[in-house]
């Protein structure tokens, strides 16, 4: 620990990336030097957890710290990049979707800690459990940061730009779409006050077998089996909802043709 | 235990359904009196867990049991049904989106019950924790199916046959689509050899999560955030990939069209 106590960390950046990582570091005994943001409020909540100092000014920014994160969003990452004007700091990146080149120009140490997770204010994740992806644009930079992800996490993964683009984007479907298939099935639920606490432990158990077995041989329901009669009923059930209707059409379709293949 | 022990039942049908539900009433005292089955092979193994006996043929079905399980699929509950030749049997199916009123023209007793869950013969399931719905043609025969259902789980609801269609449907998009999600996801890292491993704890998370705060609240990313950057990335990135865009672009559409309302 006390290693880790001499390592100092400025986070820019106060939103639910920076929360999370900050504070599973502090844990980890790193020294939370400083953090910036462009919100007060979340500057200084977050200072609070670790007494240490803000700021919402980032030429204000402290020089000597070893790591600076930058936990902006993706189209804020450069233009926040080029206003550090320090010596070639350690600049990391938090983003799925954000090539590491991005941040060369700024700095001769540059490196991306990309904790794949979903991520908010108001739920506790066990930050252990998380895999986090890691690059760096030299070796030695790269084990700077593999001990840093390897003091909170035991998923460890070396990812380049171009598959951590990928993995960010296989997110949108594990997470985002998956997520919207849910709130589908919660409106059709409320709209025949049938309580959606039916339905949890079935999404909850759909999760645990995509990951358990292959989410491919995992497939079940009227299209893998191409079941036109059960089919031609929901169609029918959502003629006045075009727009559920809309996904249920394609969505059986790729099913279908998935399983012609 | 000695009350269910006098209850006899017999199950037509010995597939995925037919084995968890016999097994755990079984398991709660019930005496499972027969097992019919097309499959012989099906039949006898179903059969050897509780040293009984089974037929292929539904003429020697055995008449003075208390419960008669059609676990068959939706298109032959009818056709099976109607080969039972006793004297007004409880007939009882468990489907999600078949109406009760198929059975009453065969039996003066008739009932529904229906476990909403995924259920594989390769991954046991906590049969306490499945929400079982059930529905009969008298208040006689639903006090019947109440202490049947209680016996095995903990979450049991009276659910009219309009009602379980939509749920039924509702378990569509809650399991079929969002499991149709993580097969994109699965292939698009394979594809660019980032091993699936990587996203389980999303896939878990994302479950845990919208049966923690409601799905509506939970959900993230670019479409949600209309953030049009990252979303043309992403099609960009899926140019080559049209099955997968069309699910994309669509999905997309959807979730900025709901944010807007």
């Amino acid at each position: 620990m006390i290693k880790n106590k001499l390592k100092k960390i400025v986070f820019i950046g106060a939103g639910n990336v920076a929360t999370h990582l900050s504070k599973a570091l502090h844990n980890a005994g790193f020294y939370i030097l400083q953090i910036v943001s462009r919100s007060e409020n979340f500057a200084k909540i977050l200072a609070g957890n670790f007494n240490t100092c803000y700021t919402t000014d980032i030429s204000k920014i402290i020089p000597d710290a070893d790591f600076y994160f930058l936990c902006v969003n993706d189209a804020s990452i450069e233009t926040v990049a080029q206003q550090i004007k320090l010596n070639n700091p350690l600049l990391i990146h938090t983003s799925g979707s954000v090539d590491i080149n991005v941040l060369s120009q700024y700095s001769e140490n540059v490196g991306v800690f990309y904790p794949l997770q979903t991520f908010s204010k108001t739920k506790e994740v066990n930050i252990k459990e998380i895999p986090i992806c890691i690059e760096a644009n030299t070796s030695q930079n790269f084990l700077a940061l593999k001990e840093l992800a390897e003091s909170i996490s035991t998923r460890i993964y070396e990812i380049n730009s171009l598959q951590r683009r990928y993995l960010h984007l296989a997110a949108v479907f594990a997470n985002n779409f998956s997520n919207l298939m849910f709130t589908v099935a919660e409106d059709l639920l409320l709209q025949h006050n049938v309580p959606f606490e039916l339905i949890k432990p079935l999404i909850l158990e759909t999760a645990s077998k995509a990951t358990t077995i292959s989410p491919s041989l995992a497939q079940t329901g009227p299209a893998v089996r191409n079941d036109q009669s059960t089919i031609n009923k929901h169609l029918e059930m959502l003629k006045d909802n075009p727009q559920i209707l809309e996904i249920y059409k394609l969505l059986t379709d790729k099913i279908i043709l998935r399983n012609k293949k």
